[in-house]
């Protein structure tokens, strides 16, 4: 498989490439970045797609996806997951779901998310970003599966956050953890229609207050709350997506770029430190000191170095 | 300075060695660390107290260390602040407002914040703790100053975080940032007495009804929301610190110390690094190429190794 191929729309070799990017093996890793210094670099727009389990991602990920289509754009759809195995399948297995934007030629759905450390698994990503954009797809939905610090990883890794929530009983949103509003640029409440219409429309009522109370994570940008049905082409998702999508937005790459330079550098760092025999049992052992208190942080270091 | 003078209860000795502590210097750092072994281990209660500049944060300080003392308890008072610099004077000069605290003889307030980057600044204020807390004083305020990334820093120094709150204008919260209620385990909504108290009872409604919606950070605690002034005995805000003061907490402090273990792990070896000649020179130039996105994270990292 080689950059010609992936630049004339191979879907093949593209799998192979992306196969290639999620290994572990550092010599497929350079592999890899052989290839993807030989694509070109376009104008793309990279949106992750958070919730609980259950919200709809992957089915309002169809629905945008084939909207995106129609208004002419070309799709990409990864997924984020620490906690999934490659071996032993994904829990992502429901990806199959996207049935008919998978079958558009104008999409690349990869199923089977990145595995390992979340460090690994959030730069593999990237670089798959990369390698779709390099292919030709100018619009990257990447999806997280809201285990752990996936959707603080997300956020370092596209434009545009979308939340996917869900209205529960009462005035909860089910399933909700506190940290995955902290992210969020634009709120979807998901499956609001026939019976469930009021308590979504209650819930977007509640969002929107509790977010004019917390504030604000990007100065001139005010998070839209929308509610719908991914059962429906969802329009107005679409322009919240491209409002947010602004050339500030884009800057936004630069410290972005930054942030997994730094990650990278303490990644090498730790890995090189514990490639010396012994370093990772004296650290377990120091590890062990440090939680049943008979030693202070502090101590251990000077004890480590 | 020694350790006797320190248990004997002697004030100038005690402010020395946490001027050791706050120091840059490596000799004086492993003068405080032999300092702090020789200090016995006790049980005490730590909290952090956040919120924005100008919420009252200094004045509920007081206001609660003396219904502390009251309770029998001995009360050190510190401040987290990466953004002030020790020579040009503290912003938290207020400090010397909380005159009838510094006065008691139960009390120990230290005016000047540590300064420097983030983590070292942690780091140091975690041994502050430590001796103030080998020096005999049992409930630790650690005020933060609202800037950057502190109070997710002091998250992990303390027991309980306390979110101080003003009502403002409307339905907004004066000055609140989204990441501040992330960290809260009780909110205090302060000045909330004559014309201000129907604005303060709203807000406090609201942040309630914020927090349900949002899902809590602890599973088997519900963050109450009080309000109240600090002209009076804060006695509500006492029994609801007790309150969230569990086992469960103190278990905390075993993940803390791992916490700051890595962290530790991870500063040193960046140090180590930069330390070789050329390093630093090499890292800019290669940052500034990431920056205007000439070269991708992973290209700059394989041209620094």
């Amino acid at each position: 498989m080689n950059a010609e191929q992936i630049l004339a729309g191979d879907r093949g070799a593209l799998a192979r490439a992306l196969t290639l990017i999620e290994s572990l093996r550092p010599d497929h890793q350079a592999q890899a970045r052989a290839l993807l210094r030989q694509l070109p670099t376009r104008q793309t727009q990279r949106v992750g797609v958070t919730g609980p389990p259950g919200a709809g991602k992957s089915t309002l990920i169809e629905s945008l996806g084939l909207l995106a289509i129609k208004n002419g754009r070309r799709v990409g759809v990864l997924a984020i997951d620490p906690s999934s195995q490659r071996t032993g399948g994904s829990i992502l297995g429901d990806k199959t779901r996207m049935e008919e934007l998978s079958r558009d030629e104008r999409a690349f759905v990869r199923p089977t998310p990145a595995a390992g450390a979340l460090g690994g698994v959030a730069r593999r990503t990237r670089e798959a970003i990369l390698l779709l954009e390099g292919a030709g797809y100018d619009l990257i939905l990447v999806e997280t599966v809201g285990v752990g610090q996936s959707e603080v990883a997300v956020s370092h890794l596209v434009d545009t956050v979308l939340l996917v929530a869900l209205p529960g009983a009462g005035d909860d949103l089910q399933g909700m953890k506190r940290g995955l509003m902290e992210t969020a640029d634009v709120i979807w409440v998901n499956k609001a229609d026939g019976e469930r219409l009021p308590a979504a429309r209650q819930a977007a009522n509640q969002l929107s207050l509790a977010l004019r109370l917390l504030g604000s994570r990007t100065p001139d940008w005010r998070v839209p709350v929308l509610t719908g049905t991914a059962l429906e082409p969802p329009v107005a998702l679409w322009e919240a997506l491209q409002s947010h999508f602004t050339p500030g937005v884009l800057e936004m790459r630069m410290q972005q770029g930054l942030y997994w330079l730094e990650r990278g550098l303490e990644e090498r760092l730790l890995a090189r430190f514990f490639a010396e025999p012994g370093r990772s049992e004296v650290w377990q052992e120091l590890r062990a000191s440090v939680a049943n208190a008979r030693l202070s942080p502090e101590e251990a270091l000077e004890q480590l170095f």
